[in-house]
């Protein structure tokens, strides 16, 4: 293992967050950067390397961006200049170094395996998963700022599930004074919504209170307002799905109806790069230090 | 006193505020209002007169929005077709009746006066100013919301002051996990600031602490933040100031240093008019309820 | 399937919490009881049997307590004049019937097979189990208050674990203004418990901050607080072991060093009996609503 | 002015908050005290003196109790071997120096002056006050945890004024999942329980709610819970009265209808004396600090 202080990282490709998360890396280990355009840099502790990527020493970790790649032979980079192969960036790392990425594909696990090289998904850590959840909760509240004619405070709203956004977003709309009752399919759920000081109605018994709502947030994938239920709600109820595909709202008929719904995907990324960054950083920290080698 | 279903309130110009002022009162009371197209209003409930103001009966009550008028001639009214005459209005209303208006001049008081009219501002209940701090507080989230590339959470943020706003912020703040910092001159309010999960820090003393804060948001209407302070904040920290004129920031030098300033005033009618008009609503009848009339 | 208002149930045996479930019951079916002085009934509406058991029909479901048998053949009846015997409750029991019961034992569940009865260990619910935290955290709460000079309020806390009972302390802990770490295994936990105010700290690195608390609070059923750990503990700090046998702390080496060490078993039964049947109550509720019987 | 370090205290009598009050200001002052036996010492920093007080310097702050003296011609000793002669202690302060007192009474006044001392009353300040609701409002809650049978969770509160100690108790209250209604006479302080988690109804309107609620909590020391009130509520409600005298509960009345009333004074001192200690300490500071004396 080399030194701490000697470790070097490559970060390559990206977009904003990966720009943040070379500056948060920056602060304890030696970091090269390649994909992106000087004067995007904000620190000037990142070494920023051209396309070319000419580089005398292999460096002992790698990090790829959300995806890591969309065609298999480059990496994903849109504020590149050029393009970067995939396997360049690769050769780049020593044998047995590591390459941390976002959803990693086959063939990227293929590579690594080739190059004596292992490969971590932080996507897959649950940590990254929980400290997203508040960008995506922050960002759910803005959107409701935004399109509503009054204050969160009095507001009656509806949560749709009980994971980790929503926990998130039942503290917030507590605190700006909504509301908030919450449906779930687990009696468990619905305990915390009660402590956590929401209420919490099962999913089996919705249906009845569902004109009531100002606003309601799903955080389930799965196809929960459908004709039946949307109808059931106020004209003027304001819809956000933050379910990832395929959503859990019928789009298409609640634009029919008239009732203004917005499925707000990947807020993290849009709504607070910088802190995006600095969540993927600190989870290649922990995995870091899981391993023993911080 | 007239019955109390028979009650009749005249609602005279404004902006969206006083259409949906206007549609709370109308779950009371028999409204007629004036100065708005028939296309803004929501409810079937008000009834909406042109503004030659043809009507048999005189009203018990008028309400006058903010301000009641501009010229001193005429109501303020920027929804309406034609020009609503003050006196005109007056004339309107029962001799004993009462006015509640925004902002009373002098000229309003002393044709109430002559007309032997009550005029009541409701701009000056209390329960008013603390009702309007929350889209205040939410109105400023908002801005952070949209000018920060990071969360809200996580952030170092300055409140100055530890008045209506400040407090209702101080609770948004910290639910958003801010670490949040509170400077006021008088001692008891520092306490506050530490019993609601905050530190106060006396003004006397905050100088040395200005340097650490990503968002300084202000709410003295005092020139606190001079060249001396502003040049001791960070470049990227953001300044939104919420007080009335002359408000606390010096903008120009603001401007010049390139630290992001935020001027933001009037923000319950700005961002959520609908709570607004409703809390004019509450007000009325607040007062209605005082003097034995509701 | 009896029609819903003719249901009826028995409730046989237990302390004080299951007379209080004996009352909530009562509130939608007709409850018989046993095993209780006529004089601890607060409500009219439970029948009291004595414990010979004269009843003409057999109930719909049986709820025994928590153990519902200590030793193997009578009903656990504190409060009981005389013996209850097992087989005869069940005997009271129609065909096809149910029994509730906590901490069901090998023996039940064979004499309900052998009656082709239902047995349903109600302590197994995760709701229950959730409830249940609400009266820990709060004991907890109390027992700080009662063993404590200062205020919560200023007060370094460390949450040991992040359990059911860690997050609902948390919640407490960080409204009444105290300095709360947690302490955890896993990194998704610790963030957990930055989101919520708190500071997470992995128990790899804990021990350099064990100098600074005022009160530890442990959760984790194993032993964390040996010798070692106990001697970096400020001497009068307060130690609550809130965790099941065998607990978390050396107490005899707590004792030895001077240090307060409270182990607080069993806390909902003993400063909350009413809510405790309440929250069996409610469980039993949400059984008989998934099997469509409510 | 003496040099920050060379400052000196003594602090004389009182109970055990003094003790910590001295071994606060021992943190950055040198400081003498009478009036308590050794073994109550904590810290070696406070150099205790016997009653017979010989010292051959003169201290620049002297601090009495609360009360300072009961008998006019001893301070208030409970702890004391000896007699502790008010003129004495006086005479142990430098000329222009500051005497720090609660409830300062017209003799000690004329003391003072005729010895050119300065005399100053740290109970009027506001800070005190603000702080000492904590422990006060903590208080309350204990008691409620101590007398009910039930979590807190879950029960109906009216909490009666929207003072101090009613705004630290509403935070409490609705953290722990009560449902907290608020009644006062202005409608600002009606507004402010609702923007903070409560329901505001107004004292004249309070009446037909009475009978709901699990516990009362009275901070408004004027005769609210009069029979006619108490009548009202349930027989089982728990009645707590933090008012001073003549507090706002017909004590006997409620004894006579068997409702549980607890009258609780002096909170702070009594449940947390090292903090109400600290709190008199940071008081003085802030006087010190006012002054320029710090």
């Amino acid at each position: 293992m080399p030194n701490k202080k000697e470790k070097t990282f490559l970060v390559a490709g990206g977009d904003l967050r990966q720009i943040y998360l070379a500056n948060c890396l920056a602060a304890k280990y030696k970091v090269y950067a390649v994909g992106f355009s000087r004067n995007l840099m904000r620190s000037g502790d990142v070494i920023l390397l051209d396309s070319k990527l000419k580089l005398d020493v292999r460096v002992d970790y790698i990090v790829l961006p959300i995806p890591a790649t969309t065609d298999g032979t480059t990496v994903h980079a849109p504020y590149s200049g050029g393009a970067i192969n995939l396997k360049g960036i690769l050769y780049m790392l020593k044998r047995g170094g590591t390459v941390f990425a976002g959803k990693a594909t086959d063939e990227l696990k293929k590579l690594c395996q080739q190059n004596e090289q292992t490969l971590i998904d932080y996507l897959s850590r649950e940590e990254l998963s929980v400290l997203n959840a508040v960008p995506t909760a922050e960002g759910a509240i803005q959107i409701m700022m935004e399109e509503m004619a009054t204050t969160i405070f009095g507001q009656d709203v509806l949560v749709v599930g009980h994971g980790r956004i929503a926990k998130v977003l039942m503290r917030y709309l507590t605190a700006f004074g909504a509301s908030v009752d919450v449906t779930a399919r687990k009696y468990s759920d619905l305990a915390w919504a009660d402590i956590n000081g929401c209420t919490g109605i099962h999913l089996s018994k919705i249906n009845p209170y569902l004109s009531k709502y100002d606003v309601v947030i799903n955080t389930v994938p799965a196809m929960l307002f459908d004709e039946g239920r949307l109808s059931a709600l106020k004209r003027d109820c304001l819809v956000i799905d933050l379910a990832s595909k395929p959503g859990g709202v019928d789009f298409d008929m609640a634009k029919n109806m008239g009732i203004n719904t917005i499925w707000a995907l990947s807020l993290p990324g849009k709504i607070a790069p910088i802190t995006s960054g600095k969540i993927i950083c600190d989870t290649i920290l922990n995995i870091m230090d899981e391993r023993g080698e911080s």
